[in-house]
């Protein structure tokens, strides 16, 4: 039938074979290989935030960055129940009454995909294509972990917790449901204090974000935020699961061991001043003074340093950091004046946190195309006059 | 710089011409040409229905598709003001509380961008590369638009109503705000009746949806539903703007004039059953009675029959199709019954209306991508057993 779609719409190779057709290995673009329809199914499900969003305090549910390894689950919070079990003296299962009955604490937390500036890496790791975009802060509320793991009462054996969320899929041929562990020192923290939360910017959680019930572990990528969470298991020795082991680990060959992925590199990012053109997003400013301004933040250390280049890199200029006013983990705002002259311009950003970490301008490659906090590129027009107007 | 991400980062031919390398002309992809991080660059910004979401009646503003042509402006709708001008009697200022002040209406609305299955196209228009998901249903409150034109009072020789949104960008070249127009007897008839709504799912629209003020238009793709509302202008002869005259026009030739893109075609969706693999989507089903089900809508007419496939439309059977409940334009819930046994099976799902129209199993064709209703296509794995489960 001419113009009918085939069997290979969404993969190049289908065979008979289970594993190699539902689940290929990992694998790293052609040079000249364009983005996948396989990729674009993925962004076409999860999404950033729109940078101008960037604007924004916290971050509305709808518009913070989104990442779901399989489905959204079909989850009630009526029936919704958490085990605590493992490692401890008095296993427990509490629903959502039960939680709600603890004090509550609420924090406000930067959340950002571990995976975010993949899809700007040459060679392109294929999975969810991010650009730089991966990112949210809401204010998350529920009970702090230690405060289940005290009730529980931790054995002294116990070195991790693993925590078990209720979606359910298969990743580079393993069937899973989505499983992380955090090593218990992390796990009971108190800064930054793990949270099992409920509620998102004062609502019940969206059922992309978790509902009911997700992990928020401030300063650490996406990846730690177990979402649906279910179970919670005490272990003797640590956890070796696909998303620990196999998945977010720093790897340059696929046969290495790899260092795990944790917490989030700095990272500063501009809300892309005057107006986009619709399908390259390059952006038209007119001449004369203009705002340069955005959020940062880093997972690792407390920010020292916010510059901006107008110049492509070339030259740098600090900008003026806004205090962290009590929010340890979340972004803060920036700014910094521009005299924007007519002709093209790139504009960069790059922040600095008291470990001595800057984002680089030459990518961080790995094969999983994590932690890439290459500094983002504005692309910018100054035109004296506007394109023609159509009104 | 080795691996300095070089200025053609984002477009293949900068140029000193603000015009060609700001705006290009609209293309088609060649025939090998993988998806260019141009439209990733799109696709991370705007997002679809996550597929299992289709499970919801209501969809959640977060999972709602959102396709924004320029920024979302930072609008105060404390400060906001819709103005109707033009051909009226009386020209009409109207804050929010004047605009809460009219008799509120809800209406339940299933709404789909006219470019929804653009990226399955061969030659693919080079666009936002929506699959099947750019659709949502929602309850929208506000008042009637002939509510506010009576009160304007509309003259004899006003033809149609043109509407303004607050975002402004550049689209092929063009500077413009946002706006589209409805002849007359749209704007003002009682089924559908076109809606200036401020309420989504009984709460303030979200930023992304409009905030705080849209056009409603049930039946019709997206693009009619101006966001953002700020003008209302009656005109005595036919709009000419860039979103109408331009864009959104059904061509096979580029210098055609082509057909309108108005009311939209049928289209069912199932909810992918079972669970997938991350990377490719790809779904896995144990073998015995599977309930296949989903949604279905049609701007056009009502609809009369859903069939679903599951050997990749060879052969179909009839589903059952819920009543439409009162919501005469928002999706309806099907079902049908499927034992699943072992091998791999492709499903789909179609729907035809009133009007005669069924979705096709070959490709509806145009320059723009517009209103691609080919059938949806599920590729499922039914294994008796699972796959290596991790745990």
């Amino acid at each position: 039938m001419d113009g009918r779609v085939s069997a290979s719409e969404f993969t190049a190779d289908r065979s008979a074979d289970p594993s190699a057709d539902l689940s290929a290995p990992a694998r790293l673009a052609a040079p000249t290989e364009g983005i996948s329809l396989e990729e674009v199914a993925l962004a076409a499900r999860n999404h950033g935030l729109p940078l101008e969003a960037l604007r924004y305090d916290l971050t509305p549910p709808g518009l913070h960055y989104v990442l779901v390894h399989y489905d959204i689950p079909a989850a009630d919070p009526r029936t919704w129940e958490l085990t605590v079990r493992g490692r401890v003296r008095t296993p427990l299962t509490l629903d959502m009454a039960a939680l709600r009955s603890f004090p509550a604490v609420t924090q406000r937390v930067t959340m950002e995909c571990a995976g975010n500036g993949r899809a700007r890496l040459a060679p392109r790791p294929v999975s969810q294509p991010w650009l730089v975009e991966a990112v949210g802060t809401a204010e998350w509320t529920g009970v702090p972990l230690r405060t289940l793991l005290d009730r529980a009462g931790v054995e002294p054996d116990a070195v991790e917790a693993v925590f078990t969320g209720a979606d359910h899929g298969i990743e580079r041929g393993v069937e899973q449901d989505y499983q992380r562990s955090l090593p218990l020192a992390d796990a009971t923290g108190t800064d930054p204090e793990v949270l099992v939360a409920y509620e998102m910017n004062g609502a019940p959680l969206p059922p992309q974000h978790g509902c009911p019930l997700r992990l928020v572990v401030p300063g650490w990528y996406g990846m730690a935020h177990v979402k649906w969470l279910r179970k919670i298991t005490l272990v003797d020795s640590p956890f070796t699961g696909f998303q620990q082991e196999v998945a977010y680990r720093y790897r340059r060959e696929a046969e290495e061991p790899g260092e795990p992925v944790t917490r989030i590199a700095p990272r500063a990012l501009m809300i892309p001043p005057g107006f986009p053109d619709f399908m390259s997003r390059t952006r038209v400013v007119r001449p004369g003074s203009v705002r340069l301004e955005g959020r940062a933040w880093s997972g690792r250390a407390p920010l020292t340093k916010i510059e901006v280049s107008t110049d492509d890199g070339h030259s740098w200029h600090d900008a003026a950091l806004a205090p962290p006013e009590g929010h340890d983990w979340a972004w803060r705002y920036w700014q910094a004046p521009w005299t924007a002259t007519p002709g093209r311009h790139v504009l960069s950003v790059r922040a600095t946190d008291a470990s001595g970490h800057t984002q680089p301008v030459t990518q961080p490659w790995n094969r999983g195309g994590f932690g890439n906090n290459l500094v983002q590129r504005i692309s910018v027009w100054c035109l004296q006059d506007g394109l023609r107007d159509d009104d």
